[in-house]
């Protein structure tokens, strides 16, 4: 009861679609709307608060969100990887949070779409996706502590991307490994591709993988291999017992 | 009732002194004192883990306390400095965690005194002392949650160390704007310091500041200098308006 009530709710037609992006974009419900609006202010706008003069954009809640980010991170690391040493977690949090790896997952989650700027969106640089991404984190925790972070870190983060073997260099491509042990057992597999960018607004591409006929997993991503990748790593995490002791 | 079932009971009577200390330190009990003293092996035990074989020593928990320790500070200069951009808030917050600010974190708390080592303690470098500080803020991540980090760092860090307008460069020292203040005042002010070790194993020292002949206020710390500056720094908030206002 008490939760529902200090929920503020949309106003208008433009809060209400936002809300419902967001919601279902962080997986909970925001409670207060004026930080997540803030999240996603490009300083080109020049907004500034009435009663502070200070300006508005998502800048410093930026420096927020990668504090909370690196913290989430490293507990996680530490706990899944009780062998690894300092100099190894903090070699692994650094390929999680690379500038490279935000702006892809600021990207995937199609962030730019509620960018507020005076500058045509196409100008921006790769960066805006990260710096968002960054920027929502701060968002959460200011709206909702800490622990709604490591919720959302985890679910758009650490489950779909985080894959320490990987990171770790040992499974360079789940694909290549895959289609080894399908010749060695003389499986037959096919990688169907196929563009499907429905609703998005970045081209996105959908992938079946065939083994014997039958469909084992699919995988949905903005190119072709990151999509048969993402199908792969399910296929291999589904035949993982065969696979690994061939 | 369920915390209090909980809590590992210490059973001899070293673990009896290490908790009672512990609590002290870190201003709430501890549910599980097994993270605690690994924040307190040195690699130089070479302390094995029976069941997995792995070092139990307290470098990877410095990696985590490192991280909850950014987090919360950063949260906590995000709120307390509005007007600070990105940067700004990014350049305050090193120097908040810098290496020699933690050493004397550390130092203050004598938490070398928990320290199990083969090597003297007096070959130690200054950095153990920030070490098993960050490695304590790991514990406590570790046995209370993200919370109790802030609760800590709020009481251990930010109330008795961290002064935005002091980091900022604007008050570089307290005590010459309380003296300045009262010879313009025309007021008497006398500096009564003394050695006050107790029971700490590193020397300490205590100030009586008095102004017109009554003590306004008391400091204590690792130096002279050190001690000055907190009863000064007392005595220009128990006088700032007046003080600001001249």
């Amino acid at each position: 009861m008490s939760l529902i009530r200090k929920i503020i709710k949309p106003r208008t037609a433009r809060d209400e679609y936002f809300f419902v992006e967001l919601k279902k974009i962080i997986g909970f419900i925001p409670k207060n709307l004026h930080y997540y609006k803030k999240a996603f202010i490009h300083r080109s706008i020049q907004e500034v608060d009435k009663e502070s003069g200070l300006p508005q954009n998502y800048e410093r809640l930026e420096f927020l969100g990668d504090a909370m980010l690196s913290a989430v991170i490293a507990a996680y690391l530490f706990e899944e990887v009780p062998s690894g040493d300092e100099g190894y977690l903090t070699q692994m949090r650094s390929k999680i949070v690379s500038r490279e790896h935000l702006n892809e997952l600021g990207r995937d989650l199609d962030l730019l779409k509620f960018v507020k700027s005076t500058v045509a969106k196409s100008k921006f640089g790769e960066n805006i996706h990260g710096n968002v991404f960054e920027a929502l984190i701060g968002a959460i925790y200011l709206d909702r502590g800490y622990n709604f972070c490591e919720k959302f870190i985890q679910k758009r983060v650490i489950i779909p991307y985080v894959d320490v073997p990987k990171l770790e260099g040992k499974i360079t491509s789940y694909k290549s490994l895959f289609i080894e042990w399908c010749q060695k057992q003389k499986k037959d597999f096919q990688y169907e591709v196929y563009e499907d960018t429905g609703k998005d607004t970045v081209k996105h591409f959908s992938v079946k993988l065939f083994l014997d006929g039958k469909i084992i997993s699919k995988g949905r991503a903005t190119s072709k291999k990151k999509a048969e990748e993402t199908a792969s790593k399910r296929a291999y995490f589904a035949f993982q017992n065969e696979i690994t002791n061939n």
